[in-house]
């Protein structure tokens, strides 16, 4: 589905993410909108939704067009359906790379503090070189299992945006005997992947965790990083994410997205939390 | 070697990493200290010896003992030998965890931004489990080779500072035909590995592409992130860091670092140049 958006020159159609994610200026360095529930995992928006909010306020002002790099230390959940701020500054402007951290607030309490570096990844900053991580053969998006929050014990209206789809062997709680989880990815409405949306895609998967220890609920994500690494190919993308190491609790999660060419486009590494269950 | 330090109440010694990156809090949230080029890497001091000169002053300030997770971004070079001062803004307290972001300057110029939370490693804060990486076994680091800057290149004044013995497959410029390096590394001057010195350990080997690749000259790191995992036990430090991506000079190094009974105790990723050689 696209929205049409008039503005005094002209109308226009824009995907649901782009709209979803729109941003205001409203003074120099604040930026506002507001967090639809659309993208809500259970009763709080997704992670990687809310960072994509950031991005776009970052968009606005960084002299490059890709995010290199970007890390985000969630600090407190959103609120659906509630206006947020974002509060950014530009840190460094450079030729090649340009830099800013960036606060989302809601209620007046800041929920995401961002530190992101953006550049243009179709430019080459050195030496190039065949060392790249090839994607795994993986059972097509038609033989995977779309995600349900059934499956998982919790409420999924993201799912009306994100057509998620899991490999078979790690779709049922605590069958896969280790902590990966592997898929397909894309924009319900058709919209195409890019370097802006590839970070939203590194956090729309059940925890890794899920395939080894069963449900797990919700995971707080305390930290994220991703790395995005090229300019995807229109098309499905492919995704593979996994726990190494967890202990007391703290989980590192790190994920791969290729895109339908097969070039890995974005690493992502996550710090969460694996609570008690009641 | 050991400094010896006199106050008005008494004196007493400390070892160099803390005297070098001892601050002094000037104003409410500023601290200065200065840069000690003895952690030179060539011409610059090392990356992991700035981090910790901010790790010193978000000490100061944090109600917690341990960083979980910091990321940094590297914005300049620092100055040797000049006076630096860092900016260092809470950005929330709470129970388990507090967050903070720093930025260190020299000159007038911001020169590392870093976002980082702080916890207590040593309280559970969820489900323990069995899932962590062991450490490959290496040869001892009685049979490891020192790293010099000979082998590289470049003047290593931190060779002085550090300890660092490379796995002898890595040790030769393009001989190990995989991007990774591995070895041990501990402080010259006896000081135990605690978690506030293990950030600095994830920046001090040789660039991973160097078995690969040969010797690639200065690796500008762009962003560093680091998690610590738990308290490291007093002895070496088992190290291993491998490349699995580099695209147009645009590299992803991931590492881990053992403690002497084998436990993980760290975990790292950085974004990095590999620039054309002239």
């Amino acid at each position: 589905m696209l929205y049409s958006i008039r503005n005094s020159q002209r109308t226009f159609s824009v995907h649901q993410f782009d709209f979803d994610t729109q941003v205001t200026q409203n003074a120099n360095n604040l930026w506002t909108g507001t967090i639809d529930p659309a993208w809500n995992i259970g009763e709080n928006p997704n992670g990687g939704y809310l960072l994509s909010c950031v991005i776009a306020a970052l968009k606005q002002v960084m002299p490059h067009p890709d995010p290199v790099t970007l890390t985000t230390h969630y600090l407190r959940p959103g609120i659906p359906g509630a206006p947020f701020e974002v509060f950014v500054e530009m840190i460094r402007t450079g030729r090649t790379l340009s830099s800013a951290r960036a606060r989302l607030s809601q209620d007046g309490k800041p929920r995401l503090e961002v530190l992101g570096t953006f550049g243009d990844l179709a430019i080459s900053a050195g030496i190039d070189s065949m060392l790249t991580v090839l994607p795994p053969p993986i059972p097509p998006p038609e033989a995977c299992i779309q995600r349900t929050g059934d499956a998982q014990g919790i409420g999924l209206p993201i799912g009306d945006r994100l057509d998620v789809r899991l490999h078979p062997d790690y779709a049922v709680a605590g069958a896969a005997g280790d902590a990966k989880t592997a898929g397909w990815i894309r924009f319900l409405d058709g919209r195409a992947p890019d370097t802006t949306s590839l970070p939203l895609f590194t956090d729309t998967f059940p925890p890794s965790p899920f395939g080894l220890l069963g449900a797990v609920g919700w995971v707080p994500t305390i930290e994220l990083t991703v790395h995005i690494r090229r300019q995807p190919a229109d098309g499905w993308i492919q995704a593979e994410f996994e726990t190494e190491d967890l202990q007391q609790g703290r989980m590192i999660e790190s994920g791969y997205l290729w895109d339908s060419e097969g070039h890995l486009v974005a690493q992502s590494r996550q710090l969460g939390l694996v609570l008690q269950q009641d």
